[in-house]
């Protein structure tokens, strides 16, 4: 290697290559292709693109120490890295300089592409009733008439106070007990899970229990931190599925598993680690502020940081020792691979989970870090793909409990669909693909700053209008330069494909209306490609210097999503022989920003009343915080989990020519009534053959 | 340090010293004060002096390589020391030379002092009815008409086939389910513990599960190793409790927890370090031995290790998942050491336990390797320091079914009594200290080769004849040579103090009789501690080259130990308003050896009819294996440890008065009615004043 480059990997991503020695890790970042956020534009002053530089092994050669491999440490890093972080190997991406070979791990929050996630937890109805409740009990001492231990102590308490009969102890929370008991002058307060088993002892009287209710999506991973006590939604805290960099779908995971020795452990551990992440993030957001405090002249020892709580704000400054339960939904493939479970099998028709129950599993046991007796209820599987995610939905929206059929749509990287009413329910799943995730598109994107997220084109000089992320203003309230734009993310997609349609740049076939696009400016065939696209963004709007395009190939990738989505929604309507469904009901990060009216437009469902359509917003998180909350929710997920009946659209004889037929745009106002009025009528009444010109 | 030095450290001893360079292992260990086992005489044949050199640092210096500090490795090795053993520092003592700082660990098998443990377990009768159960299930392979999980297929075939509902499943039981159920075509062996949970699912048919019943002593720990389906018990393991070098009995053990920081915690480490000890030896005896092929001229590589299967013998060759169910017992210190529950509290009046129930814990949660899912059943305690192992002793003997009133003296490191019949029991906790087991005794040794177990002590002539382990004859059938003692042990202490008695050579006060042992060749008052001693064995007669004696020291020594335990059982009978008991059952490793006449002469426990004095054996440990084989014995633990009523016998008004009498020797002739004719006249009705002269 030549002695004047360096070779640098960076993680989670894994890009690696040599780069000149001396330039910065963000120069080196930029060199390989990976996102480091820079906020002030390496000027070294918002301190947003701290990495840490790790120790290892290269393929070839063992690295004796990392940091012998940057350049030393600048004052200016004291800023944003305190004491502790810079021993484990901080640096300010800006500042630091390759000078040896080098591995780097770029941490969430530094990341550029990191994704915005819908902080707030939905307001809906939870009755109180959580498996973890505090029990506060004063006991006499023991004496040599009454020498009996503690534990049996404390047990004749609770049961003569709150009549809780045939208690156990975890092991864990039994090591604490004779300490608590004296420390507390013989008055505790214990935790008990579902009125069997005590998970802690803490001396005098507390309050306050805490919990999380987390729901692992494929590509996001989210977690609603809640006082048990109160129920109130403490804070909501999210992270990428860090398993992401094994593939981005299911199927992409589970061969990653069958491919790869221990590709099951190492997923497993990384997504461990994440829900660990969170937690820690939850608990830290419990804590003020810590600042620096700049040494004055002639004292020695290195800079403090000081607590700077903000005025006013109280604390509840937790520690993970109070996190006493949890509860998780995730998609059948997301629960295998954390529950290390083979996913193998459910990867193969028919399709058949590990299990379907849901499992209370001590924390512990799977490495998570709460208080260490605590328990994790994971949500049961439905079947196939159709996972405890899907469960939460049906807890959180209740179904089964309303006389009017309602689809429910939970959009993520695999379509789930429940159909139904109080007299029979059934479910699904289809394969949308991520592209209406905004991935395998050419300029798709996650849901991150500068990814443009609605689309408007005006049908008759088909001229395009559009925000992205991050700034307020559309672009016609704007100047060129501050779009910023980069991609386009999910809703965007949505809003892409109708906007097509409606304005004739696309037939209901999906394929570009050239003869009525010839000579306009934003329609081209791309030279290289030889593909057709047209041109959603100038260069000069964008941040990377590139006209933003959708291609033939994009919209054949919306369309196949798209499709299977409908195809879907039909083929269950017709098991349950229903003409029209009585309400549609969206979840999902997706679902949250999504255009009923597009979504209508695109024929991602069946026709639909457009009020009687619903964003339902994460309602497997929502059903995962109800099991949180209240005990009956986890026996009512059970009994859902059983009552749903699974459909495998796949074998259905018809599947092949309804998929088919749905990837076609809507074209028949007998089929959508409700799309008169919202998409122009030379668009709604043309023939089978392809559009007319528009008049 | 002299260059010529070496600093050497024994572990577990924990001796070092400097010793000087080129000298070997044994040499050092004889120099330092380290029992090493070696039978051949250091003429390199025997391979009983295995040793492991180990790593680690020294108080002042790092070591690089430990393995740089002894003598290169010599040819005579091969034939005792494996490569894998080699690899892993084990070298023999008599061949390797110090010629560095070493720290030098002796494996519990090459330590001289190793304790002879009856191995038979008793036959004791017991249900069977084992907490873990084996069930076979047939289930039908997933379709698309019944794609159900792997768990519900079973759990369905298990409730149709046995009856089984409700089950649940540890999770890493779960994780094997997968791949047992495709690997045995859809047929499995499920084991189900308690008929709640599953923690074993194995393809095809499987007829046997296994267990181990451990009784973890002060000093002694012994494994009983069962098959849980035909209850017989394949192997008895045993081992010196690794805590010992904290302290020889409990009080030593909490003070050290009490001065130590993580003191606990590495007592725990060391005693579940010590199970898996036993749990590995009785898993590898199950497997044919090993023994090495050498290579033919020309060959290359390491000779190889080979199975060398006995002829006619079948071996289960069992793995540790192959245990699936372990009962553990023990004193209440050890219990809560163990479990690392502070044992504090249970070492300062009034001695309340942190618990006293049962439980099942685990194994993981305490770093046992067995069966990943299994379980281990804690027996529950009694009080004070009457723990698990009492009432293992007390559903092996089962005093509560009977109408006769039962004595039962467990004697260990610590003395547990038990006292009544169906109607009422009592129990107690005396301190009978080390001696009645050969420590802080002059030439105390525990039940090893060499160690003198019985005693006669003519009473005409007072000569002495004895028995060492080891050794069949007796000394007067023996050339003194032949009989190498080098000490006594618990059965040989209570023989001495009787024969002592009998002989005249002490009085009922326990005092040397100088005036009637004048001028005998045994007696004299050694020079340098101005002690009266009596000789048991002359040096002649000694491995050790010393005379073997006994010390007016050690007798009262002894008398402390007899004299807590005869109050004990006095004051016990008290407390029932008893005359006298219709049994008296001697447990412990300690009983077996004991005779009952001898313990009748010196007053161990109250007089009784010599043919009612029984023997039962390590009974805590039968308990143990009772609650192994049979869960309803888990109950009647618990029902037991509740049911016994603890008495603090140090509270007691009289105890000081009648510990202080009971330190005599008896002497009442109707206090001891069945002592006539055992005990000559002269001795049985000397005054109080002291024996007379023997006529």
């Amino acid at each position: 290697m030549d002695d004047n480059k360096a070779m640098v990997i960076f993680q989670p991503s894994g890009r690696r290559g040599e780069v000149p020695k001396g330039i910065t890790i963000i120069e080196a970042s930029r060199l390989l292709g990976v996102d480091i956020e820079a906020l002030c534009g390496e000027k070294k002053v918002c301190g947003k693109c701290v990495v840490r530089i790790e120790e290892g092994h290269f393929e070839k050669y063992h690295m004796d120490s990392a940091m012998d491999h940057v350049s030393p440490w600048q004052e200016e890093e004291d800023k944003f890295i305190n004491e502790e972080r810079r021993e484990k190997g901080f640096r300010l991406g800006c500042v630091a300089q390759v000078q040896g070979d080098i591995l780097i791990f770029v941490p969430e929050e530094s990341r550029a592409g990191k994704q915005v996630v819908s902080k707030a937890a939905r307001d809906i109805h939870i009755d109180h009733n959580p498996a973890v409740r505090l029990y506060y009990v004063e006991v006499e001492k023991p004496t040599f008439h009454d020498p009996t231990g503690d534990f049996e102590r404390i047990c004749k308490g609770l049961e003569r106070e709150y009549g809780l009969a045939n208690l156990t102890i975890d092991i864990q929370a039994l090591r604490a007990l004779p300490v608590a008991l004296r420390e507390g002058n013989w008055s505790v307060t214990v935790s008990v899970w579902m009125e069997k088993e005590i998970i802690r002892v803490r001396p005098g009287k507390h309050e306050h229990a805490y919990g999380i209710a987390i729901d692992v999506g494929t590509t996001t991973v989210a977690g609603y931190f809640c006082d048990l006590t109160t129920m109130e939604v403490i804070d909501t805290v999210s992270l990428m599925n860090p398993q992401c960099k094994y593939g981005e779908d299911v199927m992409a995971r589970i061969t990653y598993h069958m491919t790869t020795p221990d590709g099951l452990q190492r997923m497993s551990d990384d997504i461990i680690e994440g829900l660990n992440d969170i937690i820690g993030q939850a608990i830290e957001g419990t804590h003020p502020p810590k600042k620096k405090v700049k040494k004055k002249k002639g004292e020695e020892g290195p800079d403090e940081w000081v607590e700077k709580p903000e005025e006013g704000k109280t604390y509840l400054r937790l520690t993970r020792d109070d996190v006493e339960d949890i509860t998780i939904g995730f998609n059948t493939a997301m629960h295998h691979i954390l529950l290390k479970l083979n996913p193998e099998f459910v990867g193969l028709a028919p399709f058949p989970p590990v299990i379907h129950h849901s499992m209370d599993i001590r924390a512990r046991d799977l490495g998570i870090q709460t208080n260490p007796s605590s328990y994790i209820f994971v949500l049961p599987n439905e079947a196939g793909f159709v996972g405890a995610d899907n469960v939460g939905v049906l807890i959180a929206e209740e179904p089964y409990k309303h006389e009017e059929t309602q689809l429910i749509i939970d959009i993520g990287t695999n379509g789930e669909l429940v159909l139904g009413n109080k007299h029979k329910l059934i479910s699904s799943s289809c394969a949308t693909g991520p592209a209406l995730e905004g991935a395998q598109i050419a300029f798709g994107m996650r849901a991150a700053p500068g990814a443009i997220e609605r689309i408007k084109i005006d049908p008759e000089t088909r001229e395009v209008d559009y925000k992205v992320i991050g700034r307020d203003a559309w672009r016609k309230f704007s100047e060129p330069k501050e779009m910023r734009a980069k991609g386009i993310c999910g809703s965007g997609i949505l809003d892409l494909l109708a906007e097509l349609y409606r304005s004739a740049i696309v037939t209901k076939s999906g394929v570009f209306n050239k003869k009525g696009l010839k000579g306009h400016p934003r329609f081209r065939v791309n030279p290289d490609t030889k593909q057709s696209e047209f041109v959603l963004a100038w260069a000069e709007e964008s941040s990377i210097d590139k006209d933003i395009v959708v291609t033939q190939k994009d919209v054949r990738q919306i369309q196949l999503g798209k499709g299977a989505l409908y195809a879907g929604c039909k083929l269950m309507m017709k098991r349950m022989d229903l003409e029209k469904v009585d309400k549609v009901k969206i979840a999902g990060a997706f679902g949250t920003h999504v255009d009923r009216e597009e979504a209508l437009i695109m024929g991602l469902f069946p026709d639909c009343e457009i009020h009687k359509i619903e964003s339902v917003g994460n309602a497997a998180g929502d059903g995962c915080r109800a099991a949180l909350l209240n005990v009956r929710k986890r026996i009512e997920a059970d009994w859902a989990s059983r009552n749903v009946e699974y459909v495998e659209l796949t074998v259905e004889p018809t599947f092949e020519q309804d998929f088919m037929e749905a990837m076609q745009l809507p074209h028949m106002k007998d089929e959508f009534p409700h799309l008169e009025g919202v998409v122009p009528d030379h668009i709604l009444h043309q023939g089978p053959k392809g559009p007319k010109k528009p008049e």
